[in-house]
């Protein structure tokens, strides 16, 4: 990626890239739930018409199917808000393959060993926006890119330390000691390998939706475990957190228009052509109007944590670049999430006004060292959608989960039950810590991953 | 500031700032020491031919002479590594003047009541490279900028919340509302007012500079005390630590190519013309050479947290944007930081490429709510200069306060005195917890602010 690639595609006045040549067209990506739901019983498609808060069926994988360490799963479609689920899950067992040198140093990696080297597991949740197309891809293609990157540079993360070179080879004496002195360990590629799987991910559903004439993107939420850790990777507005007995930590952080608005401001200061002359990049607590002219009002711009007064301009009452607080925060007026995958085509409303070069796919990645923690039979990882968290904060999430699991523990499914739990309590139930029955009318997808047993040494592994 | 502004400025092809008329040349900035140093005894100036170092003079207030909250003070010249001591220093009282409206809206403020408003108490250090003159322009300068700053949106200061319009009018009835849904605080005020009155500086800095044929830049740390709280600002690897009997806890980080290394690739993936060919902006362990062609090396690029491998190439080859570890680390193989004030003319040495373009002006802000602390009598704010934290971690250093204020109690210099015996700690000394009696080369410089009795409502204020 160069930084004429970004100029070519997004802004005026460039060539644009040559058509594509006219040949057939690739069907619709078809809609589906997760393949580990089949056989799950329950209606497996497209909204009831009739569906209300209280009717919708809340689906987990069916007795008897287990999923990679014997996570629970549990999911249920919004209210209405659009014709399909627009939430996907996905997990599996990740295979990773030793490659080797050919006897040509510049040759292509030969796969001399097909047999599986590494060994970890991927769970996955991705929200759609703009119809379902984006996260079905995503959940039938993000875990091949990463297990491709990560077999790309799979004899570093064995070696004690990456060597400088992939080969082995040391073309200079101190390599060690330069990586050494970057501190760069093998967890360092795992991450580097998720944010490219992201970027590549990304590439395919642009490429894959294109070609059958789709739109829309998705948030990405990505928990793998791989040498004793647990690497969380997020790019949207989903959540992991780790539920411990005496503790509650945050794996991941959200990506909106507000938490990266410094990054998106810049952005549009570095490329005004962007917003076309249609919004201003600067935030006001609310649009401004023509009663605000030449008053001094609260503004900021990318440079600014703080806040400032300036003069109002005509200019400052154009649609700001982003809008709204809290749920209700937009960017370009369209998109409630800064970071994710698709989106290729994505453009406001009646503009040629693009939304794709203010998003990053690129997620950011928590390690949990899951190796260090004294486990205890309760610990989970709890993975969400923002339907979930849009109405359980996370000590609630963690009242529920410390509630549920002390009870069950003979149940084999009882993750799964606690996933389903979880989503009851967001459909307006009076019981629990959420006295007052808030209801989500959201898609909400549920995973619930146990540590316990799990470390790199146990026999779950 | 505009992009167009950045374009004009930094990248050519764009038409140049027409120059500035011929006309007098003003003066060198003259060398000076800081103000309050005056009377102290010592010599002066510049550095002893013979300095060496068991032989530089600490430098600290003459006796008598109290800074703001009887803070403490000291400095050492470097070791022979320039001329001059590059480091700078400024303290005050900050007064804050009311300002209301006339009858004119459009109209400048005009100031009614020229007695002071709001009182306020201002720390800075300033660490000059390239010569002393911006670090001596900037603790000239740097606290009016700030002064008129807070002037300017003082109505918004005390107010219970700020207003949306300064002027108190209200266009939207639920103007509040919507100042209050952002989170806005009289804080946010003074930390805008510190992000404007750095780059104000910075301006000033450049034209005086220019003015007077003059070069350099200077990293800038600064500690404010308003309405109860202490604001630590830092631009640059100056270090702000609050030191209490049973905490540590740093009030500033530091900005350097490395802890800025994805700003900086970004800047120079967006616009690659700032390298002019002649730097790669990936990240590399150590410089590739020829050898390296072809193999699979360790990289990272703006996007990434973690490392991958790639085939190296010839374009890899080039000098790194970012080269260089810890305090070696290098921007354009030139300079240490990433954050400060000056530096308008500075170029790779024999090229037209430009550092500007990388650095920032402006701070990182971090509040400390001081009227919330439970302080105890040898609760002090150490802030100094990067020759100091080279040599003594913030441990070390907590630890010599907590040995030294005890049993000083009655010496109402003990604040210059233990700023003093910092220092000493930097030059070798056997004693105390720095065994091996590391040596700092470099100019140090120390403020020692104790916060006891320094509270809004304690009569200190």
């Amino acid at each position: 990626m160069s930084a004429g690639w970004f100029r070519r595609r997004f802004l005026p006045g460039d060539s644009l890239p040559a058509p594509r040549p006219p040949g057939p067209r690739a069907s619709p990506v078809p809609y589906r739930r997760p393949r580990f739901l089949r056989g799950s019983g329950s209606s497996p498609g497209a909204a009831d018409a009739s569906r209300r808060p209280d009717s919708r069926p809340v689906r987990s994988p069916a007795r008897g199917r287990s999923l990679p360490w014997n996570a629970g799963y549990a999911e249920i479609i919004n209210a209405e808000k659009s014709e399909f689920n627009e939430d996907q899950a996905a997990c599996g067992k990740l295979c990773i393959r030793r490659c080797e040198f050919g006897a040509e140093e510049d040759q292509e990696w030969l796969t001399l060993c097909p047999e599986e080297f590494l060994t970890g597991h991927y769970w996955a949740l991705f929200d759609g926006h703009g119809g379902p197309a984006a996260a079905i891809v995503a959940a039938n293609t993000l875990h091949s890119c990463l297990r491709r990157q990560l077999e790309a540079v799979v004899e570093g993360l064995v070696a004690t330390q990456p060597p400088m070179h992939l080969s082995g080879r040391c073309v200079c004496p101190s390599d060690p000691q330069f990586v050494e002195e970057k501190g760069i360990r093998a967890e360092d590629l795992v991450i580097g390998a998720l944010e490219s799987a992201f970027q590549e991910c990304d590439d395919v559903i642009g490429r894959e939706l294109e070609a059958s004439s789709q739109v829309g993107g998705c948030t990405a939420l990505v928990a793998v475990s791989l040498q004793g850790k647990l690497y969380v990777a997020n790019a949207g507005d989903s959540r992991a957190i780790l539920v411990r007995r005496d503790e509650v930590r945050l794996l991941s952080s959200e990506f909106t228009p507000e938490t990266e608005r410094q990054r998106i401001q810049q952005l549009a200061f570095v490329y005004p052509e962007l917003l076309a002359g249609e919004f201003t990049r600067l935030e006001f607590p609310r649009r401004l109007k023509g009663d605000d002219l030449g008053q001094k009002v609260l503004f900021r711009d990318h440079h600014m944590s703080g806040w400032s007064y300036k003069r109002v301009e005509k200019s400052d009452l154009k649609y700001p670049l982003i809008h709204g607080q809290g749920r209700q925060a937009r960017l370009l007026g369209t998109l409630a999430v800064s970071r994710g995958l698709g989106d290729h085509q994505l453009r406001v409303l009646d503009t040629n006004i693009q939304l794709k070069p203010f998003l990053l796919s690129v997620p950011q990645v928590t390690v949990l060292d899951v190796d260090q923690l004294e486990l205890q039979e309760e610990d989970v990882v709890v993975m969400a959608t923002d339907g979930l968290w849009d109405v359980l904060s996370n000590e609630q999430v963690a009242w529920l989960v410390r509630s549920f699991l002390p009870g069950n523990q003979e149940d084999p499914h009882r993750f799964s039950e606690l996933a389903k739990m979880l989503i009851h309590s967001t459909q307006g139930k009076k019981d629990g810590p959420t006295g007052e029955g808030q209801v989500s009318y959201d898609d909400v997808s549920v995973f619930v991953i146990p540590l316990h047993g799990q470390g790199q040494g146990s026999s779950g592994h």
